[in-house]
């Protein structure tokens, strides 16, 4: 064997690892109990439906029912009259022609992506995306052009150039978070929507932090936008936030669905999903059907939080959603700043380098539709006690 | 609006869908109920565990305990005692000395691939690789060379034009299956090893269907060739095949989990496993251990199936693990022969171009711990009944 460095290949690991430490940036895992006494303002569960006793035990009588795994590709054995009833039910509660449900959020965004451009594609992919949307720009292999946050006239522009350059046809894809998940702002869709329809692209957009949120009784963002049922709007969504569940979903034209069947690596390459996260999902749905004015007590209390929040002085983005990003001086104090609230009884999420698009670290609250108005003073109190002095 | 082709962007889906129908290669979603009469040859189910009472009541339980969804990413608020629990349990019972849980084996092996390589490593990969691998490959960015399928000489060589071409130290992985899922051929593990070993590269092995079937009592393809453990070795399995759940987990050194924690973007950014699945595969490897015979049953019938079938005048691939190839004439009469074995009351597995990576098209079986010697029998005489005739 050589006695060069090459002995041990994973040296590199240990070289990063110390960087990291020295910058303050490691992570670590901290398992939580199932009783923990803090209250949530971290998880994603925006209509309190996780825990819910019909979700939960929804969930158990689809594994008694149908098993605890789906055994297979959706194309071989993975697809079960359950994964059709939640398609059907996703669709219908949408306003989309069909739906395709994944094993995750994650692999409906690079399903959705990457089999709708390809390498002689043009993706005009919003700066700050989420992490999966840009996995699928890269698994595309398609042109990527970042186009600044949040902006349809630069996408507009964009477009232009494009159709200007462009001889022959060519796919041409905006694609774009609907409520970003750092900073909870909302995308402009109405204004995307435009820039796409008059030069022909298509838009994609990523719900997860809208669906059950947003739009009449929850329906989401793209609903909310009056674009719900449009020939040349997909959406995707997550079954793990608002539904409390896990999985994901591509909602859309039946063409565009059935296209997914025939090409999207992660649909036709994975194990379809679990049926206790089908049957939850499809109970949390009806719930969320039944109780509407769980979407509005969610948006209500974000932004009953935000408003606190700013009268005490921190800074916030108002949130369009039920997510309330808070802006802290270094990552550090970030860091710092999270662990005391977390002894003061509060579990809030902490976004830092490299997870934030802007190098900004930031609080990041997530506001519950089961949260009382007594929890939301307590919260409110504990992350306002716990800021770091400028 | 203007009035050219852009109109639709969508329009190029049709044609696609068109050449599709033309070559007979379409897709379609056929939901199975929950008591289908059908003898299941098609999942992925090896050990019988999916529908085990004890697995699919702690997939309720554990929904019971710890919710339906696990509510967020694992570094948020996605990890539970019960995930720590079973990535002990599985980092003990394959003999590595840590793991860690994705939602999905896809998942596993995207940031088992992307966050073990980068822009500046060279990436060996096996010809036969899943999917999966090689979308981890496009994310990685690295420079990918495929080698010649199950071939160690062919690795052995392209290390050592690696080696001498290369002044400055270079991460070099070499990425391979155990068992290949197409043909269910088993990967050359030692020697690729031995290959690794002699140029500093690092090993990742995907285990997806050696794990629960392969080596002592199950423990996988690595501990079968001696590999568990070994410092410059990773696994990747799923828990969605033989343990009959959902997820994906990666087994190595520790520091190698260390660095997906604070590097896999689809560990980082992506919401934990659902608490539902990690209760069933850790209920399903609990019931394994005690059961170790389990393993071999599963070996001892796709055997068993083997020898019928070939014994009949059929062309199949040895099995090395629980996978049955029975190649087909063509991709119009492997459809027309699943088809025909359906009806005689057989679910085959089917796969055809794109699926497969040499164009040829073959029924996949798959054995099960549970079948009996009756099932075997009938199953064999169904398939042999209705084959082509050459
Ligand atoms: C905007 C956005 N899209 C997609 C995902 C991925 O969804 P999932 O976690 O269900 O895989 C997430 C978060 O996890 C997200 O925040
Ligand atoms: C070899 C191989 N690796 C990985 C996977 C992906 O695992 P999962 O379906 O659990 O996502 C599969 C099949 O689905 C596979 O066959």
């Amino acid at each position: 064997m050589p006695q060069d460095r090459h002995d041990d290949p994973f040296e590199w690991i240990d070289e990063q690892s110390e960087r990291r430490r020295r910058a303050g940036l490691v992570r670590t895992l901290t398992p939580r109990p199932a009783d923990s006494p803090l209250l949530d303002l971290a998880g994603n569960d925006y209509l309190g439906l996780a825990r819910h006793p019909e979700v939960t035990a929804a969930a158990g009588a689809a594994a008694a029912r149908w098993g605890a795994g789906s055994t297979g590709s959706r194309l071989v054995t993975g697809h079960t009259e359950l994964h059709a009833a939640l398609e059907a039910e996703l669709a219908a509660f949408c306003g989309f022609e069909a739906a395709l449900v994944f094993s995750s959020g994650y692999a409906a965004n690079l399903a959705a992506v990457a089999a709708l451009s390809g390498r002689d594609a043009l993706v005009l992919s919003d700066a700050g995306n989420h992490a999966s949307l840009i996995d699928g720009c890269r698994l595309s292999r398609a042109e990527v052009a970042v186009v600044p946050h949040a902006d349809p006239e630069a996408v507009r522009k964009a477009l232009e150039t494009a159709s200007r350059t462009e001889t022959t046809s060519r796919r041409v894809l905006v694609v774009t978070d609907s409520v970003f998940s750092v900073d909870g702002d909302a995308a402009p869709l109405p204004g995307l929507a435009a820039a796409c329809r008059a030069h022909g692209a298509a838009l994609v957009v990523d719900d997860a932090h809208g669906f059950g949120v947003l739009g009449d009784g929850g329906r989401g963002a793209p609903y909310a936008a009056g674009l719900a049922g449009a020939p040349d709007v997909v959406v995707t969504v997550t079954l793990s936030k608002a539904l409390g569940s896990q999985g994901g979903a591509v909602l859309g034209p039946a063409r565009v669905i059935e296209h997914l069947v025939n090409s999207a690596r992660t649909f036709i390459f994975d194990t379809g999903l679990n049926p206790a996260a089908v049957g939850a999902a499809q109970a949390s749905l009806r719930l969320l059907r039944r109780e509407p004015e769980r979407a509005e007590r969610a948006r209500a209390v974000a932004t009953a939080l935000y408003e606190r929040l700013t009268a005490a002085g921190l800074s916030a983005v108002r949130p369009d959603a039920s997510v309330v990003s808070v802006r802290a001086p270094s990552p550090e104090r970030a860091v710092r700043w999270a662990a005391d609230c977390r002894a003061a009884g509060l579990a809030v999420g902490c976004f830092r380098p490299p997870s934030v698009p802007d190098g900004i670290s930031r609080l990041r609250l997530t506001a519950r539709a089961d949260l009382t108005d007594q929890q939301i003073e307590e919260a409110a109190d504990a992350v306002v006690r716990t800021a770091p002095t400028a």
